[in-house]
């Protein structure tokens, strides 16, 4: 059977501010020194397992261009432009659909755009076995990612009984808090919910009738419209009504037949600017600097230069970003409050900073 | 007597890099909230004393313009262009060989460009004084600082016996070590030394041609060229040749009669980053901000805005400058290491820099 990838690339990546703007999101950057950007990493290394022509990018219509310029070799037709944000489930619906116009049945690897990936030969091992798990029944299969640590800041999938290369899943657990992350890890029985699916598009369909009836029959019209003259109007009308909802909560947490494959292929969701020295080589103080930077005495810091000298001095446990018009000094311990100062902006109508 | 007042302006500041540059140095910038610049606040706390036409800008040639730009109340021909930067002993032979030839004799106030002054009408009660005690045969007077804390970074003025407002100078001393500063301010004997000093022209001429001759006998030709066609070319060639010495050491410490008048007037010689949060209000997190900043939970920051969006996240002891071609991101413990950036410029021959 074909085996198709849907790439879902709509998010915000507010948290990569000021290097990540509405009109530029995190998936569009590249965050690591070789300047491959996350989506093209992404679509890069499924070249294994999918063709180019195979290959959908489900993303805001305003990073149509954007999706265009970064990936020449995706089909213009497979650039599917959300209207609106409306989360995971009509993202999916809507990409499903437009498939089963195209292909009587395939495999549908739905994956986000802005993780990285350490070891790619064992992810695309990973991805074979949820392929051939997918093919059995009305199989859905997510991807769980082998917890090194009691991390807090991700969802978990506790898995039961063993059945070939996968488990059965027994419950999605929502962000846990330390000392239940730390009994999970102990617990042997738990994987980090890392947002990757894999199942038929006949599979994620007849789900969807049964437990979001709304956006299955919106999808469908939609799916029918594709490729009409019909489409926009169609793709508005349809997507714009549909209900936001996340595809773990709308779906893999009602369904029968859900299946884990546990993965550890170096899976890194690269969530914040913390990321950027985890994900990229280090000097001998600890230093991830790139850009016209000049550092003296300065030690586990995250410097990303633009246009103009950067000088750090004595600085520690920082990060340092420069663009034309915003610079950020934030210490690690704050990055999640990089969303208030995107708040502050907002709020004072500064919408050409955000 | 006329009372005249050489400001002594040619210093590079360079511990004020990003803002402050080669061709913008501390005494030409602005350091606090009201605009003012450095040496624009050092004439005009002097009105009350000294007339607009007796003062005196010695400078690099490379800034006369900006002196007149910032001082147009100064006459142009008192603007004083050394060709070349010799330390304070050729820049005040060069300023009282040119005062000489337009008053018989007069007072000389000898004023640093680039420091600060709490209370003022105290600062002119004190000149005043010194200008009374310096009418006294050939008395040289210097102005003390009355230490409030056991500073390192400062010469020591060792005074004895009390003369009328004034005592007379033991010595002077090298910036000390802070053992050796703890036992000065303990003894109630040292004063830190602020580089001002008063003193009539003949004064400083008759001490001149006794300690320095050289210097006395090229300053003099300068001053017989001051107006005449031959000035610029006089002024270069005896100039370039005088020996780089300090006043200090080529003068008071070998004259007699030298005298310091204890001065308590809010001074500040602005000597790093560390001062603008002292001689400006700080919020209730102890942080100065200027220009485009949104701070969020960040502590005793000091931070310059230019033109773009700064953006300090949970950031404590630091300073943050941005200027249109460079950023600085400081630890308060190593304002010193700025020099170091600058020696890291120069080297890589990045002088648009510096």
């Amino acid at each position: 059977m074909k085996i198709t990838a849907v790439i879902m690339a709509g998010g915000r990546g507010e948290r990569f501010w000021p290097k990540s703007r509405n009109s530029r999101p995190k998936q569009f950057l590249s965050l690591t020194s070789d300047g491959e950007t996350m989506i093209q990493k992404t679509v890069r290394r499924l070249s294994p397992l999918v063709d180019s022509e195979d290959i959908f990018i489900v993303t805001n219509a305003a990073y149509t261009e954007l999706v265009k310029e970064q990936l020449p070799d995706v089909p213009a037709e497979n650039i599917l432009a959300e209207p609106c944000a409306r989360n995971t489930a009509p993202c999916i619906a809507f990409a499903a659909a437009v498939i089963s116009r195209k292909y009587d049945d395939a495999v549908m690897l739905v994956l986000p755009s802005d993780h990285l990936i350490g070891y790619e030969n064992i992810y695309i091992k990973t991805l074979k076995k949820a392929v051939s798990v997918s093919l059995e029944g009305e199989n859905l299969v997510t991807i769980g990612i082998t917890p090194t640590y009691p991390e807090t800041g991700y969802g978990y999938i506790n898995f039961g009984s063993e059945a070939g290369d996968a488990y059965e899943v027994e419950r999605f657990v929502e962000k846990p808090d330390l000392q239940t992350a730390k009994k999970y890890l102990a617990s042997g029985k738990y994987l980090w919910n890392s947002g990757m699916f894999v199942w038929k598009v006949s599979s994620i369909m007849a789900n969807l009738k049964k437990f979001m009836p709304d956006i299955y029959e919106g999808a469908l019209r939609i799916g029918e419209s594709f490729g009409t003259e019909d489409y926009t109007e169609t793709l508005v009308r349809e997507f714009t009504a549909f209900t936001s909802e996340s595809v773990d909560f709308g779906i893999m947490e009602k369904a029968d037949n859900i299946f884990t494959i546990p993965g550890s292929f170096g899976w890194d969701d690269v969530g914040s600017w913390l990321a950027v020295e985890r994900i990229n080589e280090v000097d001998d103080d600890k230093n991830y600097i790139e850009g016209d930077v000049i550092s003296v005495g300065s030690e586990r810091a995250t410097i990303c230069g633009g246009k103009r000298l950067i000088a750090a001095i004595g600085v520690e446990d920082i990060i340092i970003v420069d663009t034309d018009d915003a610079v950020l000094v934030c210490s690690k311990n704050s990055t999640q409050d990089v969303k208030k100062v995107l708040a502050q902006l907002k709020e004072n109508g500064r919408n050409d900073l955000v």
